[in-house]
Order: C-alpha cells, then structure tokens, then sequence
C-alpha cells in the first residue's frame, strides 16, 4: 500500500517537476525489490543495490549504480557498491559498448540498465552472494570517470599504510572492512538507543560542548570566544557535571551517544575526539546500573557473534589486582599471580628472602605454562628489560621447572631446595613451566606482573601458540576500587582516583575523616578482553560531602564549581551512572588493531588531520577576531598558496 | 518471562554483593507495574512513578521516589517526578511522621513507601492523572534536604525572568514544561533514527568536529593544537565536506545527528551550538530528498498534533517572492503580494508613476484586510519608519479604501479617480482595507512589502484579531533559487547564494559561462510556519566543474579545499542531501517562544553560560599549553579567588 503511494507521489512530482526522473523499472519490479530489501534503494535512481540479486530476480529489468571494480575484454564488469558486487555482461555483438567499456579506468562511477540472466551452472560463482547471476547490459552511462593512478587499489586494506588510507580517507573508506565497521558501529549504537529510549524510557538529552574547565580532570582543549576577550570555553572531556545537574533537573534516565574531547597529545590508539555512551539515572544503585549495562549488551549483541552471559563475573579491585596483576584483566587466558610471601619469607636459607625485609613488600609468581620451550633466552633478557622499565623498585626472578621440583636460571643458586619444593607446590608449577617470582611492594610487584602476563601472551601468541581464547568476548565487572591515590605528579597528598564526584563505599564512609586514603569507592570499570571499555560510578549527592571532598581531602580551589555545589543543595536525587567508550568497545567487536579504523575521519597519533591538514596556521584574520596571538602567523592569502 | 528473568537476577545479585537492595515491593507487584508502564522504573528503588497509579493498583505496596511539591497540615503531601504528581496522607495517629514532614522544605527530596488508596468519591481530583487514588505513608526517607530560599517557584515557568532560569537551569528543568519540550525532542529525533537507519537503511556516521576552515562560509570558533605551535582546528558549521566525502566513500546512505558550531555573536535566538539532522545520499535527485524528508516527517509527526499533508507545496524562489515578498513564506495567512506595475505604469496621470520611470522598477501591492479598523494612523506612521528601516529605496504608501473603489490617504491625492480604481478592482480591494502600494526594484519591493505583511499579522494578533491559522504546521518547499547573489559586502563580484558545493539547475547550466548571476540552482528550502528549518541541494560531483566554480566565478583560492577537489576527481557518484535545523523544528513544534526552550542548557543571547560562567578568563598554564597570549591573562590561582 505504501509502495503504490509512493509510486503515486513519485509520478505525480515528476508531472510538475522539469527535471524529472525516468523510472525505467515497473513499479512492480520496484515493489517486488522493496519487499526482498526493504531499505537501500528507496529515494534513489538504482532499482536495486550490487549485493542483492538472485535466481528470484531472473528476468527483472533493473537499474544498477556503482563503481566498476574489473573488467575483462570489454564484457565482463564487477560493480562495486557498498552491498556488495554484481557481474555484468555486453552482449557480444555490441561492439560500440564492449570499446567503450575497455576504455574505463576502474572505480569509474556507472549507472546500468539491464536484465538479470542466470548464469550457466558451470559459470556460477559460489564465493559472490550475487554469483548465481549476472545483468546484461542494455544501456549504460557513465556517472563520473575517475582519474588514472589511484593511490592504492580498493581491495584489502590491511596491506595499505596507513598514513595514505588516512590521506585518501575517501578512497579507505570503500574497503569492504571499513564498509563493515562503520554499519556495525551504526546498528549497535542504534539499538543501544531502542534498548534505552524506546524500551525502558531514558530521554536522550543533548549536552553542550562549549563549556568551561572542570579542574583536575585531563587537559581540556580551549575555544577563544570573540565576544568576551580573554575569555574561552573548554570542549569538556565528558558531560559529567551535565548529566549530574539533569538529575537534579528532574530528568531521571538520561543517555547521550556523547562526543568528548581530551588534550593527551600523541598517545597511540588514542583521539583527541571520542563518542561515549553517557548513562544516568536516579534513586538507582551500582548493582542496578550493572544489571542494565548486562541486559543491554545482551540485547544489542550482534546476532552473528558468540553470545555473551546474561551476568557478567564481578571482582574487587583488590581481586584483579592480586590474581591479574591489572585492574583490567584479560581473563581469555587463565595465567594468574599467586603470592608467595609466606615461603619465601619463611625460609631464612634463601638469598631473595632479603627482598622482604621490609614488611609492606610481598612475593609473587606467575606461571607461564611450558614457558621452558617457549620463551627463549634471549626474550627473557628482553622482559628483563621490560620489567625494569616498568619499575626499577621490583626484582622479577625467571626460573623454569625442571624435573618437576628443581628450579633453573636465576632462582636455581638463590633458593633452598626446600624452598624451591615448596614454591612449585605452591603455584602448582610442573615440568617446563617458567616461573616469574616478582618482590617489592604490593601494589609495584602485582603491576609488573600483570604486564610481563600479558607481554609473555603476545610472545606465545605471536609463535602462532594459542594462548587467549579465541572468538571470546569477556565482559567483566572491576568495583571496591580505592576512592584516592597517592597524587600521580609526586607531590604530596592524594587525588581522586576517578573524580571527585564519586561517591564513597557506604561502608568505608566513617574513614573519609581519618583515613581517606583506605576509603574504597562506588566507582565500578566494565573490562572487555583487557580493555577498559566503561567506568561509572554512584555520585556523591550531598552538597557537605562534595564540599568536604573537594575542599578539605583533596584540597581543590571549589570556584569553578560553585554551580554544582549549590546544585545538589537545591534537593538533588541520590544517582549513578556510567559511560562507555564506543570507539573502544566497538574496535573489540569488529576486532581492528586500532580505534581508527571504526571511525569515519580520525586523527592520526600526533593529531593531524592527514586528509585536510588540520589543524591549519592561524590567519591573522582569525586571531585577531578571537584577540589572541601567536609567535607565528599568517595571513589568509599567505595560507592558500 | 523477561521480568521474572529479571527478578531473578536482582536477586542473585544482592546475595553476591554486600550493599544489597532492599525489595519492598513483592515481585507480583513489580511485574503488574511494568506490565503497565513498560520503561520507567527498571534499574531504580521505586516500584512505580507519580504520573502511573491508577484504581487499579488500590492496594498494592508501593515504593515512590520524588520532589515534595507541596504538603497540608503535615498530613497532605503532593509528591512529585517526571512523570506527574501523587498525593500522599499520613495516617493522624503518626504524629512523629507529622512533625517531620510539617518541618520540610518544597523540593525536598523523599523516598516512601506505603499502600496505594482509593480516594473517597467527593476527594477525587479530576485535574490529575492520578487524581482517583492516594497512598498512605507507612515510612519515609529524606533522601536529601533542599535548602530554603529557591530562586524561584517551580510551577509556571513563563513567569520567570529567562536569566534567572538559565543561572538556574537545573531548577528550570524541573518546570513541567521544560520536561515536556525536551521528552518531545528525544522522541522525536529518536524517530527519525528509526525511520532514517531501520526502515531506509540509513548509516549513521559520526563525523569530526575539529577540522579545518572551510573557505567563505560563516565565523568558524578556532581550537589551538597543543602539539602544533601556531596550528588551530576549526569547530566546523555544518559536516558539508565529510559528508561529501562519505559519499565519495562509498557510504551512499549517511545520516547523522551532527552538532554544529557557528560563532555569530550576539543574534536573538541563535546559539554557538546547534544540532541539525544531517542526511545525504547518492544517485538522488532532487525530488527523492524532498519525498524522503515528507514520508519522514508524516511519519514521526507527534501523534496528538494535526495532521500534516503527505506532500508539502512546492514554490520557487521566484513565486515566493512574488506572492509573500519572502524565500520562506508563512502560509498560516493569505495575505498574498499583487504586482501593480502595468496599472501604475500605464497610468500617466499618476504622480508615483515617476516612481517606475526606470525600467527595472516595479509596483506592488499587499492588502491587509479590514487593515482601517485594525491599524491605527500612529501605527502606520511606525510601519513607514520600519519600511525605510528595512529599505530606503523602496516608497510604500499606505492608504485605504472607501465605500468600495475610493481612496484614502497617501495615495488619495496621487492617484486619479481611474488608475485608484483599476488598482482596487485588480487587487481585490473593499471597504475598510488598507492597501501598500510599494515602488523600487523587484526584490527590494517585495522583500519590504514581505516584511510589512508579516508585522503586520503581527499587529493584528497583538490585538487579538486571529490571522494565522492556528496549530497549523504550514510546511512547503522553496526551490529554483538563484546559485549566486551580488557579494553582501557591498564589494563588485558574486557569491555562492547557500554554499560553492551546491550544483547549477540543469537548465542553466549554459549561463554559467556567460551569465552566472542568472543561473539557478539545485538548492531547497524546507520552510514550516514561516521559519526555514532546512535546505539542501543536489552537489557538485564533477572536480572540473567545482573547480571552476571556485577558482573562475567565485575567485576562491582552493587551497583550503584541495581534499575535496581531488576525492572529487576519484569516482565521485552524483549525490544530494538536506539538513533540518533541529532547534528551530522542534521549537516551533513545542510553541515555544524561543530555541533556548528545547536545549537542556543553552547559552544566553551573547553567548553565555549563565549556570557555570562559560566563558571564562584564560589562565597563563593553558594559554602557554596552547602557545598563544591574550592581553588580559590570569593564572588558575587568582581564577578561583
């Protein structure tokens, strides 16, 4: 019914319209497509897309657009849309068309009218959905030519550099791979909003992007502002201070596919611009804003992948840590820390017993499973290396497992026998393992650890040795996590460990006035294979406890935030939320070495736009409008040449 | 089955985690509810909102969370949320409960549980949903307290002083009405991704916001690179490139929600941030976007709104002008412009026939009906004022007419007793209107008398008198606009009429070479109610062209934009596309006076953040992070003071 409508309409524009369109499908034709596709060709000229004809359609006239891919002595052409491909024919007696066609350079732009014919059985190609057909030509325009010498061929972009897929984005992007990471991005972000919006009622509210400075958080990109010289906005580095203030809006389920900004210069895999997923919500609780982060994730995972539970596995902070050696552990693969204080700081025969004086140090071993055969010599002077660049403070022993319970290299003189035994018993290490006897101070010893463990995964993995299992998507919850550290640029004092909104564990409330420092938080990460996909946390609601937070433990000057603060003083809601990087999590999902390969126009690592050059000198026009100066300008006309 | 699912796993949950949830509410009573609702209470402590509870759930066990809106005698709450509002009664014998709640300020923030009542018949409240029933308070949580002295009352929001609302915005969502617009605003957008990505196959695509200028187009905010001394982006004012490049790409079905950034300093209702829908497709034409964006619209039009037509009018430019003196016309009124050139012309008796003595000059007139008794003689001396305003070149004359074919006023004395006739009777004057005649060039005429018209609809409704129709949503297009205009800086040459990208009408394609200000273009408006709230165009997909466009017509150094000139010569396919301004859509759907209305947190008229004081001043770290100086720098330690 509403095909013929639009048929209708279609006729009836094209009646009062000059530049009409010629419809040279039947509309049967055309309707019979729409109920096979649904989608990809209404409001176009093509009757059908490159990636959907079949045995069904033989005989149907049609009208293909696309790119031509191949061609053979004139006759036989690929086409190319973001569909898929098609084979098209000239028959042989068309000579004219069959010079015309030979003369084209490939990725020339093409529209075809045509019949779809089977293909002789010996010639149908089972490796091409549409390989059971193909069209013959009975007319043919070419839309646009494309110059000869493309700078790469559109074929498999893994063997391009990257740089010049950055430079030529739009050539990049009709690679079959880019074509299929940027529609599952679009269906999984599509369906996380009819998970949130439609199904359980959250208001997607747009938030601003020209802002001011949040203190303490990352480095914040600034915007001149020409009407207020001398002052500037920020781009914000996440909507947190806007969503908390919708809560106290009464808007109380709110999301936002948001875009972020943070200043971090070159950081591999990193954007100066990123889109997170932006949850919060009232009168809710941790447990709550995990349960529907779960349900959401199963419900927008895509169809084709291996499932994932419907609960994911929960650990403390203190459980990553003391069994991964990470707060974001990669739980593909089973290599975990056991501590060994207690053997080797028993056995007064051994030399490394010495580490320990020190009470708050501790031991540790990881086992790396057939490590004997696997790690050369060599590369373990290499994790040496690494170890110690990591942190000089921890001393990493690399002993293997001999004869089941005699240890070699650097263990083998430095501990009793009986030490030895009981160490192996201990880690249950057999023949050939590897073992790594970490010493120094808890937090140091179980990094350095965790980091050899996923270093020595990718030494295994890239020997072609199956280490993390694969086709695995391992969501997992790390929570308890200590509410303030020890301030990152050495000085004295702690700072917040996620920010300063975070609420405090209700259960270490009383230690915020005397020992902040052991507090632990409501804050809670969502880890995806040893990524960290998400962080969220239930927000401090009480304006004396975000004063006290901010004024007195961490000792913030509270002026910018004057506004928040009397916010929650107005009868603010007690709320949670959580953000998830999507650009992360969906590289996971269609498994890219990089986030820049699940979106459309990124920055290279040192932020440059390698298509357009931006970022660009600023004119003297520009500057002088925003009243600011540089030590290098240049005028517009010096730009253009 | 999902629900119980659900249950189950909240369960589950709280035996595994310390901090449990306190289930008040039995699961049966849980699952009625949201068979009810559906959306609104999943992942939060309440059972159910204060907009849902119904006869229905008499006595059912209810847990509520929300903002004390009002209470009687300590007994008689009102207890509001999003949702709408539930009264409460405390039973008399509580008389602790009864103090407590006596000694609580409006806009504190409670938890209660108790059981749902039917109202006795004479108490029933017909005003409110929730009017039939009542719940009597078993216990009550202050969640948080709300201090006294609220800047304003949250009832009628359109009593407020707009500052004080915008340093208040978070109280100011609170407003029912500030609620409504932006619930509106979420399900509307929200369908038209649904209509856009699953029913068309749209891709929705994020595309940058640092980038680089775009030539010629409005003042682009600059972003300093920390990495690259002397180097800005720019935040761009629409994704024309990339989504360009998109179709370059391949990608021949973009959408996207896109924020905008255009610095224009202090104009009434526009913002430095804006949000359009973003939507551009290959092997299209013009009449396929326009039929998209009609079916799109008739279908995620709100349904309790009027109808709209499954087609929207479609004028050019030149009939725009020529019947509403306007390129986006209201057409909620009648009042249309009639040429009067030959009648003034011909008449050489007339003094204002001087008035047409060069040829390019023209005559038009515009009748306000019964505009004697409606417009007063001061009024129309403010008229004439505002049409020299508006335009000293053109003369209007304002005069009325009498007892049917006389005429009073200006023209009275100028016009012979035939001409006056002839005038009237071609105009389709009576008694009591007031004609404006106005003389000067074409444009200039119409674009006076166009403005006049809608001033004075103006006046007429300021007194009550109804012109427009009301809560009709007049949609129509406009097209045929001419591709160039004279350069608005008064200096010789032309410029792009909407952008250089936008490609010439076929059938002027000639006068690009001999003739270019003659030439029109591809290029639509979406106009509604007066407003334009969207325009687009079929593109320029031939490099040689743009090339020429730039370089030969415009004078446009292309440096900036050899990216784009060179995707275009790779295969570039025929496309077109269309922006809606979403602010302005919306807040005309939501009657709101101005765009501020539908934003959760706009800036003010000269581009202030009231809430937060965004801008503010540079400090000395980030201005040396960024290597530019201001005059006027302080550092973060005197900021906060």
């Amino acid at each position: 019914m509403k095909f013929f409508q639009r048929f209708h309409q279609l006729f009836i524009n094209n009646s009062r319209h000059t530049r009409s369109k010629i419809i040279v499908v039947p509309p049967e034709a055309r309707c019979h497509t729409k109920a096979v596709t649904g989608t990809n060709t209404s409001f176009t000229a093509r009757s059908h897309t490159l990636g959907e004809l079949r045995v069904d359609h033989v005989n149907t006239k049609v009208k293909l657009c696309g790119w031509l891919q191949f061609q053979r002595y004139g006759r036989f052409l690929t086409l190319r849309d973001a569909y898929g491909t098609t084979q098209l024919i000239v028959p042989e007696e068309n000579a004219e068309l069959v010079e015309k066609i030979g003369s084209l350079s490939y990725e020339t732009v093409l529209e075809v009218v045509g019949t779809v014919k089977a293909r002789p059985t010996e010639q149908k190609n089972k490796a091409m959905a549409t390989g059971d057909v193909e069209v013959e030509i009975e007319d043919m325009k070419v839309l646009n030519s494309c110059k000869q010498g493309l700078p790469f061929e559109i074929r498999d972009f893994t063997k391009v550099n990257e740089t010049l897929r950055l430079k030529y984005r739009y050539l990049d992007l009709r690679h079959q791979q880019m074509q299929k990471n940027l529609r599952l991005r679009s269906k999984f972000i599509n369906d996380i909003r009819g998970f949130l919006c439609n199904k359980h009622g959250f208001l997607d509210v747009e938030t601003p992007t020209l802002f001011r400075k949040t203190p303490g958080g990352a480095q914040e990109f600034i915007v001149p502002s020409s009407q207020h010289k001398g002052h500037f906005y920020s781009l914000p580095q996440s909507p947190q201070q806007f969503k908390q203030l919708l809560m106290v809006g009464g808007i109380d389920r709110y999301m936002q596919i948001a875009r972020c900004y943070r200043d971090e210069g070159a950081k591999p895999d990193r954007q100066p611009e990123f889109t997170q997923l932006d949850i919060e919500l009232s009168f809710t609780t941790r447990n709550d804003i995990q349960t529907l982060i779960e349900e959401m994730l199963v419900e927008v995972w895509p169809d084709d992948f291996p499932k994932i539970p419907s609960q994911f596995p929960r650990l403390t902070y203190q459980e990553a840590m003391s069994q991964y050696g990470s707060d974001k552990p990669d739980t593909r693969f089973n290599w975990k820390l056991k501590d060994v204080t207690n053997i080797i700081q028993e056995s007064q025969d051994c030399v490394i017993s010495d580490d320990l004086k020190s009470d708050s140090n501790t031991a540790c071993c990881l086992v790396i499973p057939q490590g004997k055969n696997n790690i050369s010599g060599k590369t373990i002077n290499k994790l040496k290396q690494f170890g110690k660049q990591l942190d000089a403070s921890v001393k990493v022993y690399f002993t293997k497992v001999q004869d089941g319970d005699n240890l070699q290299g650097d263990l083998s003189k430095k501990l009793s026998q009986d030490t030895a035994h009981k160490l192996i018993h201990k880690v249950e290490g057999v023949s050939m393992d590897l073992l790594l006897v970490a010493t120094g101070k808890w937090t140091d010893v179980h990094t350095v650890l965790g980091r050899l463990r996923t270093e020595c995964a990718n030494i295994y993995e890239e020997q072609g040795v199956e280490v993390r299992q694969k086709k695995a998507y391992n969501f997992l919850w790390v929570e308890d996590f200590p509410l303030f550290l020890p301030r990152e640029d050495g000085e004295a004092g702690i700072e917040s460990a996620h920010h300063p909104f975070t609420a405090p564990h209700p259960e270490d409330a009383h230690l915020l006035h005397t020992q902040p420092d052991k507090a632990r938080s409501l804050h809670y990460d969502l880890v995806l294979n040893g990524s960290e996909v998400g962080g969220g946390s239930i927000r401090i609601h009480n304006a004396d406890l975000q004063r006290r937070v901010l004024e007195d433990i961490l000792k913030v000057e509270v002026g910018q935030l004057e506004h928040l603060l009397e916010a929650l003083e107005y009868g603010c809601p007690p709320h949670g939320g959580i953000a998830l990087g999507l650009d992360r999590l969906i590289a996971v999902l269609c498994d890219a070495p990089s986030i820049r390969d699940v979106i459309a126009f990124p920055k290279s690592s040192d932020g440059w736009d390698l298509m357009s050059r931006a970022p660009a000198p600023g004119t003297k026009e520009d500057l002088s409008h925003y009243h600011i100066c540089t030590s290098d300008v240049m005028s517009e006309t010096d730009l253009s040449k």
